[in-house]
């Protein structure tokens, strides 16, 4: 049996206890925190919890190697991974995987920063459109697709949910300030290209909020224009943003009141 | 101190070590199951697993009468609700009502069906667009609302989860079979109001996801026509429903392979 099992948003206590309980069950345990990183936590820390050892595998292992296979279909194993196990898209493929080795499979949910930031922007999550991530810009790699799907979300009425790019190998985890600054840089690149600037609704002056260490005390939550927070200092990671679209009065007082917003947002409405 | 608590998805088991040593600190404990319930539990069972009493409130308790602010500037209080405590929309607005009141307010996460049922279905979190909920008809109410929230999300290439109406004070809980029945009949109401049938995306022929009990280990994913999944036995509750837009190959043999669609699905790629 193959166990997929979702670690939570922060710390090594974000596990559910049917996750921990499973954990302490399996005979090989295996982790993977390329896509996602426990930042609350330690390796040691989780496997003093759970009582035993934990494999910790490369991109390379997880992804082309599968060596958590290798022993599933005799033995109990157990993949972790932090947030919701099966928010990595090439989860699912294992899943896929597995029933063509013969392995059985069986998933432990968790809290995920999909779920957990609607709720903690204090905007409603029926009206969040498709979630977008920022990457870490490279040589020829910048593309304008985050900043465009943020456009049409709005378009649609929908509140975006920005995640930010992790490269956990490299230790670089991209904070607010940075995905801000590069959705400005897409702006100014579509400028440069001519665009209209009428339908670049995303600038200076639009409201965003950021969103750091979800799940823990001493989470930030702070809403204010793009140019009032592209210098804030919002901690430690891990890092999100959500773009919101028009606020019903409700998510406008959450604004003001507990993120901080400027009360001129009320007068919008 | 107000904590609010997520129990996660299915049963006593899926909520956090965090969520649980809270429960086990805090001098009063409130719950309310109106707008989630844990199906695989019992109020005893958790009762049970934390060591004290819970007070179930009813809607009017929680949301007129806010009996759980009573005690909680000078107590630790907690409110848990199936899921993620967030996802319910008065619970941002009982942050906000606890600053006013002076009284902090702490939030431990949990899963939901909001991130659990993208991974689920197979299909990539990334391309869900906006959430719809079917709701319960009644006299002279049948909104066409769900119907063309799933169809502007087919028109913007977002797959959309549909949630289904829960009446827990009725005992009443939507089944697949019968959020599928009410999208045809919306459908068969535009027809009538002479809408464009070329127009009316979600009809027999559609593709459909149906998860039964996310979070548990007998839970069913079933992906199908409409027409296949209209009568077809999901069991107990909770029920929902996903609507895919285009399918990427991996997705589409998520689907063949362990939800049972037809691999017809896999030549209209």
């Amino acid at each position: 049996m193959l166990y997929f099992i979702g670690l939570g948003l922060f710390d090594e206590k974000d596990i559910s206890i049917k996750g921990l309980e499973t954990l302490k069950s399996v005979d090989e345990i295996y982790a993977e925190f390329f896509t996602s990183k426990l930042f609350g936590s330690s390796i040691e820390r989780i496997e003093e919890l759970i009582g035993k050892k934990i494999a910790i595998l490369n991109r390379q292992e997880v992804e082309e190697e599968n060596v958590f296979f290798k022993n599933a279909k005799n033995k109990n194993v157990a993949l972790i991974t932090g947030g919701d196990p099966l928010i990595a898209t090439t989860h699912t493929e294992f899943i896929v995987d597995a029933k063509e080795r013969g392995i059985d499979t069986e998933v432990v949910h968790s809290s995920s920063i999909i779920s957990a930031a609607p709720g903690l922007s204090g905007l409603q999550a029926y009206k969040f459109g498709k979630v977008t991530t920022i990457p870490f810009p490279d040589y020829n790699y910048f593309p304008n697709s985050p900043y465009l799907a943020i456009l049409n979300n709005l378009k649609n009425d929908a509140h975006t949910l920005v995640l930010l790019d992790i490269q956990a190998d490299k230790d670089r985890f991209m904070s607010i300030n940075q995905g801000l600054k590069y959705l400005l840089q897409v702006r100014d690149k579509l400028v440069e290209e001519n665009s209209n600037l009428n339908d670049l609704l995303i600038n200076e002056e639009t409201l965003a909020i950021g969103i750091a260490r979800a799940g823990s005390k001493d989470k930030i939550i702070k809403a204010g224009k793009i140019s009032e927070l592209l210098d804030f200092d919002f901690g430690n990671p891990l890092h999100c943003i959500v773009i919101p679209s028009k606020l019903h009065i409700v998510e406008a007082e959450y604004l003001v009141k507990i993120a901080g917003a400027n009360e001129s947002i009320l007068d919008d409405l």
